[in-house]
C-alpha cells in the first residue's frame, strides 16, 4: 500500500510484534488514531482560539483543561506541551545556563540533554552511574563537590533521567533532587521513559521540572512532549514576552519566548489528549507489564551465555541484553552473519531489533499481551535451539 | 462524533467553506491523510534508522531524498525540517544573535520572529512598511543606517516576511537582501505564507535562509516547517555537535544542536512528504487562485463602504478587509451586534471568520474551487442586502 510520494504505508505494528526499544510507548490508542484523523489538518486546533491567544487557553477542543489535568496528574503546578521532550530540555537549559556554566547530567543521559546544554553554551559534567548502572544521590553529591572544587562554581542545573534509555534502570531521582536542592541547583527530571508508563509524582520527587515524551511514552504522534514545572520555576521558564517593536510599539501579550508562542497546534496535541485517559489508566498497571517482560527475560536467560545488563528485578520494560556469549557465537559461523537473528525474528513475526545486532541490544515488551510475551519467549528459545545453543 | 477525552471530531473543512486566514494552506491532501493514518504512531519513521543516526539520513521512508528535493525545489543548498517555521527562526537567531545585538525585522513581522529575537537576547528594530504597507529596500537601507548611527553597530541578522500575515502583501525580499548583503548582514526570508503557495527561488531572492511552514502553507500537520540555507550558512546553523561527556568521553556524532538532533520523527514529516508532489504542482497555479480570490474581492468591494486594505492587484489570497463602513454599521443596531456577520456566514456554510469581527478582518480563499468562490461572493452580497446595505 502506498501513500503517494514513494511512501509505503507503515504496517510494522499491524503485522508484527514490535519490540523496538523506543517505539513501544508511543503506539497510538484507538482514540488517538481517531483524533489524528479528525485533526490531521495544519492548525486544526485553532478554530476557536480567542483572546488571550495562546494554545493552552483554547477551551474547544478542551486544551486548557488538558493542561490543568496534566499538571495535576504529575503533581506539578504548571504544564506546557512541547515538540518533543528535547524541546523541554532546551527551554530549561536556555533559561538557566549561560556560557561556560557547568551543568550536571548522568553518564547515562540522553544525547538531547547534552545538545540542550551545548546549545545554551554550558559545560556538561557527568554524574557517573555505579557498577550496577544506577545513578545515586551520593554520586551526585560527589560530582557537585568536584565541580565546585575544580571550577569554584556550582552547577546551574541538573538533569536526571528518571529511567535511562540505555538500561531502562530507575535512578534515585528523589535522592538526587534532595542533594541538588541543598546547593540550590534546580533539577529537571527527564521522564521520557516514565511519564505515561509508570506513576510520576513531581512533588514526591521534589523536581523543579518534569519532562515527558508524547511519542515515546504517551501514545502520541511525533513530535510531542510535555514540560511541567513548580509554580516558582514556571515563572522563570514560562515567563511572558517583554519585547516591543521600536516603530509600532507592538507587544505580544502572554506569549512565552521559551515556548516560541504556541507549540503543538494540531494533530500531535490532539493525539496526546485523546490518549491521555488511557495513559492515566495504564500507568497503574506497571506490574502487569513487568510480569509479561519477565516471561521474556526468563526465556532469554535460559539460553546459555545470555546476560541481561539491566538492573534486576526489572522496574521498567526497556531491557538491555548481552548475547555475545550466545547469539553472537552463532553469528560467527552463520552464513547470514549477525543478520541471522533479526532475520529469524522477522520470519517469526517479530520486528524492532536492529538488523545485524547480536551482541548488546535492547528491546521493550511494553503493551504486549501475555500471549504475545509467551510467544516472543518461545521464539527466542526456538531460534537458539535451531542454532545449536544450549537451553538451561 | 467524538474521539474520546471530551474531544469532538473536527469537521470544519468537511461541512463548510473555511476562509480562516491561517488554515487554508495547511489542509491536508488526500495523500497526506493516508500518510497520517499510516504514520500516526510516535517514532513511526524510525524503523529503518541506521548509522549515521539522523532523521535526514533515513532512506526508508525516503526522508533523505525528500531533504534533497526540498533544498533543490527552493533553490537552496541544504534543508532541514523543523517543528514549525518559528523553530527555524529560533535556530537562526540563536546562531547569530548575542545579548544586546540589534536585529532587523519589519513592522509587519510575525510575532514569532520577535520571540526568536527576544529569546536570543537581541534588540528588535523594525523596518517600517510604507503607506501602501509594503516593506521596501530603501526602508531597509535607511533602518540599517539608523541603527548604525544610533548604536554604532550593524544589525547581526535581518528577517523579512516574503508575504506578511497582516495584509498578505508581497515585500521586496530580493531588494532587501541586496541591501543587507552590502553590510554583510545575513537575511532570513520568512516564507510561511509563500513556500507551498507560490514559487520561491532562494538563489533569485539571494536569501541566506528560507523558512517555510508545513501547517500553514504546505498541506502538512502541525507542528511542521522547513529551514533551508545556503551552503555557507548551513555550516553555521547546521553545525554539528562538539560536546563530550567528561566521564564517559561520549560524543554525539552528526547530531546538530540547533535542531536538537532529530526534529519531526513521525506523522508531521510524513504528511509534509506525502503532500509535497501536490504542493510542488500547486505553486505553479497562483494565477488560478488569485482569479478565484478576485471574484470574492469584487463582491466585497461592491458592498458600499467596504475597503480592501491589502495591496492591489492582489498577489496572494490572504486578504485584509475593512468593513467598518458596511457590516460594522449593521452591527451597531443589529440585535446580535457584531456576531450577526459570523452568524449569517455560518448559516450559509461559511466558517473561519472570528465571531464578532465586523471592522477589520482577514480571510483566505486559497484552495477554493471557482464555484465555491462564486458562492462565497454571493453570500457576502446577500448578507449585505439582507441587512440593508447598498450594493454598487
Amino acid at each position: 500500500m502506498r501513500c503517494g510520494a514513494g511512501i509505503d504505508a507503515r504496517m510494522v505494528d499491524e503485522l508484527a510484534i514490535n519490540i523496538d526499544p523506543i517505539q513501544a510507548g508511543g503506539r497510538l490508542t484507538a482514540d488517538a488514531m481517531k483524533a489524528v484523523i479528525a485533526y490531521g489538518d495544519g492548525y486544526s486546533v485553532c478554530d476557536n482560539c480567542r483572546t488571550p491567544n495562546r494554545l493552552d487557553y483554547i477551551s474547544k477542543p478542551p486544551i486548557a483543561q488538558f493542561h490543568k489535568d496534566l499538571a495535576a496528574w504529575l503533581n506539578m503546578d504548571a504544564a506546557r506541551v512541547v515538540p518533543g521532550a528535547r524541546r523541554g530540555f532546551q527551554a530549561v537549559a536556555h533559561t538557566y545556563v549561560n556560557k561556560g556554566d557547568p551543568v550536571l547530567l548522568s553518564s547515562l543521559a540522553h544525547y538531547t540533554e547534552f545538545l540542550a546544554i551545548e546549545a545554551a553554551g554550558g559545560v556538561a559534567r557527568e554524574i557517573p552511574a555505579n557498577a550496577q548502572n544506577i545513578v545515586t544521590a551520593d554520586a551526585a553529591a560527589e560530582k557537585i563537590e568536584e565541580v565546585k572544587r575544580g571550577s569554584g562554581r556550582l552547577p546551574v542545573l541538573l538533569f536526571i533521567d528518571h529511567v535511562d534509555y540505555q538500561y531502562g534502570n530507575v535512578h534515585d531521582a528523589r535522592g538526587i533532587v534532595k542533594v541538588a536542592h541543598q546547593y540550590d541547583i534546580p533539577v529537571l527530571c527527564n521522564g521520557a521513559y516514565t511519564v505515561g508508563i509508570m506513576p510520576v509524582d513531581g512533588k514526591d520527587l521534589g523536581a523543579d521540572f518534569i519532562v515527558g515524551s508524547g511519542h515515546k511514552s504517551m501514545a502520541a504522534p511525533a513530535p510531542s512532549g510535555i514540560l511541567a514545572a513548580t509554580a516558582e520555576r514556571a515563572q522563570e521558564v514560562f515567563r511572558m514576552t517583554a519585547i516591543t517593536g521600536d516603530m509600532t510599539g507592538r507587544k505580544f501579550g502572554i506569549k512565552e519566548p521559551e515556548m516560541m508562542g504556541c507549540t503543538l497546534m494540531g494533530v500531535t496535541l490532539m493525539g496526546m489528549m485523546a490518549s491521555f485517559p488511557h495513559v492515566k489508566e495504564r500507568v497503574k498497571h506497571v506490574d502487569r507489564e513487568l510480569e509479561r517482560a519477565r516471561i521474556v527475560h526468563q526465556a532469554l536467560l535460559s539460553i546459555q551465555g545470555t546476560k541481561i545488563l539491566s538492573e534486576f528485578p526489572r522496574k521498567h520494560t526497556l531491557t538491555r541484553v548481552d548475547t555475545t556469549g550466545s547469539f553472537d557465537r552463532v553469528a560467527q559461523s552463520h552464513k547470514k552473519r549477525g543478520f541471522f537473528l533479526s532475520g529469524a525474528l522477522g520470519e517469526k513475526g517479530v520486528a524492532g531489533i536492529i538488523p545485524g545486532a547480536t551482541r548488546v541490544w535492547k528491546f521493550n515488551t511494553y503493551g504486549m499481551t501475555k500471549a504475545q510475551a509467551q510467544y516472543l519467549a518461545q521464539v527466542f528459545v526456538t531460534i537458539a535451539q535451531d542454532n545449536g545453543l544450549a537451553i538451561a
